[in-house]
């Protein structure tokens, strides 16, 4: 019954009905999640995965975001879910660890760009989409978690086939087959962290509910309890779960909002030392600087402890390193945990000079950061709560510079700042066409 | 661990290693599949996944058993995986209720065709993909399957992606990745069953292990310990498991020699109810008759008991029209599950004639049926072990009749018989395409 209830506040909620703050975090979310999806383009994952095209022979029909290259409807979904979690940089519901859009955007911008559908019902299957998985999330978090799966995909696949349902004019019955399709595909396990299978998770979510919608559309049947049945989603891949979360409060309160952004290209717990240095470097240059003492929650330093990264990977699992060039370059972007920047001798030797030290008084999103001067004297600073944390959200500014950050080596500035405005005036653009055109490169 | 050690045997296999009669019984394993793929290619279902082919503007590259049409090696994987799940009439590995072909084969065809696959090559994927996945499905059954996965399905896609990593010649670490890919894919419910989404499940699964070996010949990473790791496979997808249980006997005990071909279109607790009946027919014309007491297991009425069954498809879970049209046709194909033959008068005026009675002396494999005459006499025949169980197994000439009754709607009588011929001397056919092109039909 609860899916059926779902699948019903999906289908009768109208563009109207959902709040304006609503919209506008959405937008946010999709500039977000179209930053991180262009500047990881060229990864060579994203390589791998778009030579399928060769070997399947397959058609020509949207955008990869970021690239000049057009494939099938399924492949772009695929490509363009991955892309965008590689930095590991998308948005974070923080109550449940999910990272919406990645499964979500890339089914609407296919559809979208594909069927030519109109700017304010492409949001609407968004926002709905990521409405959908983050419910469902909610229902099996945490034990669903704790067992081993990876949320993101598992919940996404589910968004996925929400938004594209939505796109595709599924009425009920459909729309419920399409759950069941998608549901049965819900996959994707924790131990894939740290290689290239982990952001292939999203890409394979939002192929596997476009999938799912685009059968459902043609009468393929399916069960149409996936959620709640005795062996379906909720009781056969969560030791406990609380069904009755999925459509509490549908349509006054909205988990799209406790959607979040990242400033850094890191783990979230290295966020409060990084905002910390980055404010130290006002009081000082690199060369008077003896020690600069980072105090943390100890849980910090259990997952960042390493002290001489030699990868960009590595380096955001170091808070030697991020703390380092958040005080000397005042950032911690992708462009900061490049392998040539991790080895860069000025880089290599004030690391040296960071000391962690664990205060369990701390919270995960506060640091204090101290700076001891080669005089001896001493300057230090307190960040309470991290930029990006739910007390201290990313601003529109510093949101579209992330998105410059992300997308400069691949579009030139002007393009960059058009792009920026469309998507946050997405709802009057005339056609996704001309969002999507921006986002990508010619041949 | 013991991810490594089965990629490394599964490699370590050379054609000449396999005992003739694993060989035998792979080629028996084959024609029981393709027999029923083509039988299902004209099902609703595969009509609408068909369709994707138009939506996707995809490539044309190999077959699609039984029809005309050519797709891309993805799509057939997953059209040629579901239609041979559609009829329920496949291979099963009893212990662990595993259909194992239906995930595999598609994948050594598909790959076979493109690529021209020599014969044994061929032959030696399907053994070993077959092979690895009854021995993952060895080490979570049961409490795997009875948590509500379809191990078929779950299990399936290791056993794809080994098939396509043979034939696309991956070295140990590629194959590695490949069963990270791939196993992290694992997926589908049991809540599905009894809709078109439970045959979606196999060919979904050869396709995503398919995907997975294509990725990891290209260099896409992928964790190195799925089956084992803490987060991994066995973990997260089941209660309990034996790790031990992967490569015992490696090369010594094979269990496709466990795998078993159904001579019924129904499910196997019917079975020995069905050959009692087609024994009686010698007894008696339908008109002498009237009463026939099937004595059975109770565990068969629990799951049959359906006395009006009024489609194709409940008379398939029907004892009375099961054991009806045994004496009346001498037959339980799927011919005679056909929704016009459970309707037929002189069926359902037969059906009445049935009583069966329980008895918890009697195995599952076993069953005693009496036809009592209008005159009041009596005749008695005893099944001891079911056609098609482990003690019981079917005959060539048997699999013949039922490939040709699945068939013979869709190819004629001379491909028939040549395409039994080819597939049973499978390892001296000159190449892979000219079984397949007598699979197919022209256009």
């Amino acid at each position: 019954m609860q899916t059926k209830v779902l699948v019903d506040n999906i289908l009768n909620t109208r563009y109207e009905d959902i709040p304006v703050e609503v919209i506008e975090h959405a937008k946010k979310s999709i500039l977000n999640w179209m930053g991180v999806a262009i500047g990881a383009a060229y990864h060579p994952s994203v390589d791998m995965v778009l030579e399928l095209k060769k070997d399947l022979n397959s058609g020509e029909q949207v955008s990869v975001f970021g690239r000049s290259e057009r494939v099938d409807l399924l492949l772009a979904t695929l490509i363009n879910g991955m892309s965008s979690h590689i930095f590991d940089f998308d948005d974070t519901h923080l109550d449940t660890i999910n990272h919406p859009s990645a499964p979500v955007a890339p089914v609407v911008f296919a559809l979208g760009e594909w069927y030519d559908v109109s700017p304010k019902k492409l949001l609407k299957a968004f926002i709905l989409g990521v409405e959908a998985e983050l419910r469902i999330g909610n229902v099996v978090y945490p034990s669903h978690y704790d067992l081993g799966w990876h949320i993101t995909s598992t919940t996404g696949v589910f968004g996925a086939a929400t938004a594209a349902g939505i796109l595709l004019d599924l009425d009920a019955e459909e729309l419920l087959n399409a759950f069941g399709i998608a549901g049965t595909q819900a996959s994707g396990l924790r131990e894939m962290f740290g290689t290239m299978t982990k952001p292939f998770h999203p890409g394979k979510a939002a192929q596997n509910g476009l999938l799912g919608a685009l059968l459902a559309k043609k009468g393929f049947t399916s069960s149409k309890q996936v959620l709640e049945a005795k062996r379906g989603f909720a009781s056969v891949l969560a030791t406990e779960y609380d069904l009755s979360r999925l459509n509490e409060n549908w349509g006054k309160q909205w988990e799209l909002l406790k959607n979040s952004f990242k400033p850094y290209a890191c783990g979230i717990v290295l966020h409060p030392s990084i905002d910390a240095c980055i404010k130290l470097r006002e009081y000082a240059k690199p060369e008077v600087v003896k020690q600069i003492e980072v105090n943390v929650n100890p849980y910090v330093l259990e997952l960042t402890g390493k002290p001489t990264p030699k990868t960009g990977l590595e380096g955001k699992f170091s808070i030697y390193h991020s703390a380092t060039i958040g005080f000397l370059e005042g950032n911690a972007g992708e462009d900061q945990y490049q392998d040539e920047v991790v080895l860069r001798p000025d880089v290599v030797s004030f690391r040296a000079k960071i000391k962690p030290r664990v205060n369990s008084n701390l919270r995960e999103d506060e640091a204090v950061a101290k700076i001891i001067f080669n005089d001896g004297s001493e300057k230090s600073v307190t960040v309470t709560h991290a930029t990006g944390s739910i007390n201290n959200p990313m601003t529109q500014e510093r949101l579209n510079l992330k998105f410059s950050q992300l997308t400069h080596k691949i579009l030139d500035e002007e393009t960059i700042e058009r792009l920026i405005k469309k998507v946050m005036d997405f709802e009057n653009v005339v056609t996704v066409k001309e969002v999507i055109n921006l986002s990508t490169v010619s041949q």
